[in-house]
């Protein structure tokens, strides 16, 4: 039983953003793949959890890079278990650049088991194979704290869920999220800044067919801002991005 | 000198569609990378083109699968350069379903070259490691044909493209393109079935900013129908796409 799990990628051109650099939408996504392997191998993916009728949920998601991810790099994403209670395992992640074997950030997430026909939290803490990977490794970046959130006044952004923007269970992909959240700001807040740190609460599901609504404030400190996006009458929703001029 | 190019993928839970299958935009953007890692091999690629001042641009593609892609199964896309003229280079794929190495499914695509100055098209024939890459492999699907347009009416779809939809150039990712078009039918529609075929003309870049005006109508012929998206005063792309009940 291996307590780590590694996922190598490449950025490719035709997956990076404007500025070149891999994008928050597919750095998350790529989080999650790599979540996912490391719980297959231990016996605890999506399917072995379905089969007892329940369902991994991400819950927060905190990511903090000492630059950003370029074009034609390769990296590797490497996943440990960090905890494991009743409601809640952390799972973390250092990013390596692959040409030079040094960190580049790091990453945290939170997940909970929602039982599938009740909607409430499962149980984790009798998952052995979890309790079992629970490692120590390196992981110096802040746990998420407490997100601002702002108002939606009557000019705030709407996006309708449509087909693309579904996974199975007719949730709304992570990729999506991401994609509003960075939709927040103008492509020159992006070659101004580079995205430091992003904290993301996932609060309630959005489903296809709703129309969301979204927006953004500034914080208190250089460069740091909330975004919120509300669908179907619940805070959906909440992130907080640093933004370091370039 | 590789007359052909594998790039290996596994269709992952968080990048699977609502029928837990390869989406069309995924796929497409599976099809770039791997056209883009062998024309890097080539030494043809996007960053040697630019330095002679010449960008590549993906002008047509057309993807038949016998049976959709599902998650969790490993695939791999061949591909390879099918002809070479002045204005256009085809360049062909096979889609193998590592678990049995059967082919599942074939692509082609009709790349130019654009000179990024006068924004006219860029003369192909002397790139001469282009030329000695040219193979005779069997690609079992039509060629695209001409695609009808649907009439967008004061209902058609609107989208404007934000920050998540640009790639280097301020150009729409063809992710993006895939997206609009995929999302001119309800769940529904790929519920009850999948796509069997599709092809896609590029015909004018859309950009940030642009709010763009899609939709589709159907065509002679069980399950076919096409989609437009407009941008910016121009017609942008052309799709058709083939539904076959599952």
């Amino acid at each position: 039983m291996e307590r780590t799990y590694d996922y190598d990628f490449i950025v490719t051109a035709a997956d990076c953003n404007a500025q070149r650099e891999l994008s928050i939408s597919t750095l998350a996504t790529y989080i999650i793949d790599t979540a996912t392997g490391h719980a297959n191998e231990l016996g605890v993916g999506f399917d072995r959890m379905i089969s007892m009728g329940i369902s991994w949920v991400l819950s927060r998601v905190s990511v903090e890079l000492s630059r950003p991810a370029r074009v034609g790099r390769r990296y590797r994403l490497r996943t440990w278990v960090a905890s494991l209670n009743r409601l809640f395992s952390e799972r973390n992640f250092v990013l390596i650049d692959l040409d030079d074997n040094e960190p580049t950030g790091y990453a945290r997430t939170i997940w909970m088991a929602i039982n599938m026909e009740t909607r409430t939290p499962g149980d984790l803490s009798s998952l052995q194979p979890l309790a079992e990977a629970i490692t120590d490794l390196p992981c110096p970046i802040a746990p998420q704290g407490k997100i601002a959130m702002p108002e939606l006044g009557d000019d705030a952004k709407e996006y309708t869920f449509a087909v693309s923007d579904i996974d199975v269970n007719r949730h709304v992909t992570t990729r999506r999220y991401c994609d509003l959240i960075t939709d927040c700001w103008p492509l020159e807040m992006y070659e101004k800044n580079h995205v430091k740190r992003f904290d993301i609460a996932f609060k309630h599901e959005a489903h296809y067919g709703e129309t969301a609504r979204y927006g953004s404030m500034a914080e208190p400190g250089e460069g740091i801002y909330a975004a919120r996006i509300d669908s179907g009458d619940h805070l959906c929703t909440l992130a907080r991005l640093v933004f370091t001029p370039r």
